[in-house]
């Protein structure tokens, strides 16, 4: 297999711009990513409005962002935390889609990349040319493919529902989620009871 | 007020440009979104490392992505859905922070925002054009901002841990999550048995 030259409609170079402009660095797994988002969307029939599931949150997500119309907050997007380095593309309404990962057993032949994927070594005694290397030498060549039908319950189109006030908080939320919102609820991320502030 | 006329580097139309190319199309709540972090952003002290939460999937999580270096991929950005409307940025060390929110009591004075934010009417009935020109005059002035302190489970730094390969689908998965992957724990969305495939 010839090394990967371009991804989607970016040159080599052109992608690790915008990799380092969106993701702040040339991130390995979001380059990796790049080459699984890039072969999913090539079996994808091409009239097809897909979706995306993530198996994981680290760096793949971010793939899926540059490459794709799916972004977190278009909701196209889904992290689904199983810890695999997975992603998925799937038609929105049947379910049907296609599954790429990287695969370890392929990954062998490639020592800085398996020593990158497996954590093998620690990231300081990483070679971060070389691996960059061996990833657009590899390409799809370190990844396995597959076909999947998503469940119905992803295939919904999300909805808040119902918009109420918080008669805690006074702010915005969903009826649905109960009397109060579920930052009330306790659900809140932060340490401090937080005032109303103009 | 003056209206807003420039969001971070970005004038209205550079901004919104950038909305529909990442979000697309240009939807109010990336517009509004946009707006709540650049208030935080001012807030912020210059020199600090900031991580961010939105306190909702919907639309708030790109206007992170757009105007920040906070993604969903490189882990700065965290989605933890409370169904508010707010965003929040925090010194990724100390975890003290702002939180902006979008105050329905300030948003009465806009009736297509209110429309919009409260879904008091279908979102056919919506006019997108004055709803946009409502939100560019109404600027800041319809959200509110709050200092928080965040807990300190959201600031260690995310690890998956030792990696090692599940026993049944031969995926790498961090061993912290049990014998076998979550994807062969059931957690997977896929609704048929996945076989392996090359």
């Amino acid at each position: 297999m010839p090394p990967v030259e371009r991804l989607g409609a970016y040159t080599r170079e052109e992608f690790i711009n915008r990799v380092v402009a969106f993701h702040g660095f040339a991130a390995p797994g979001v380059i990796i990513g790049g080459i699984m988002v890039d072969l999913a969307i090539q079996q994808m029939p091409r009239s097809v409005l897909y979706d995306a599931i993530c198996e994981t949150p680290f760096c793949l997500p971010d793939a899926v962002q540059l490459l794709t119309p799916c972004t977190t907050g278009n909701g196209w997007l889904k992290v689904i935390n199983l810890g695999r380095f997975a992603v998925t593309l799937y038609d929105k309404h049947t379910g049907k889609g296609i599954r790429v990962y990287l695969d370890p057993g392929k990954v062998q032949d490639w020592d800085e990349i398996q020593a990158w994927f497996l954590k093998l070594k620690p990231k300081t005694s990483q070679d971060a040319g070389r691996l960059q290397g061996q990833i657009w030498e590899a390409g799809p060549g370190i990844c396995a493919s597959q076909p999947v039908k998503v469940q119905p319950l992803y295939l919904a189109p999300r909805s808040k529902g119902p918009i109420g006030i918080c008669s805690r908080c006074r702010e915005a939320y969903p009826v649905k989620d109960g009397d109060v919102c579920l930052g009330c609820q306790g659900k809140s991320p932060y340490a401090e009871p937080v005032t109303r502030q103009a």
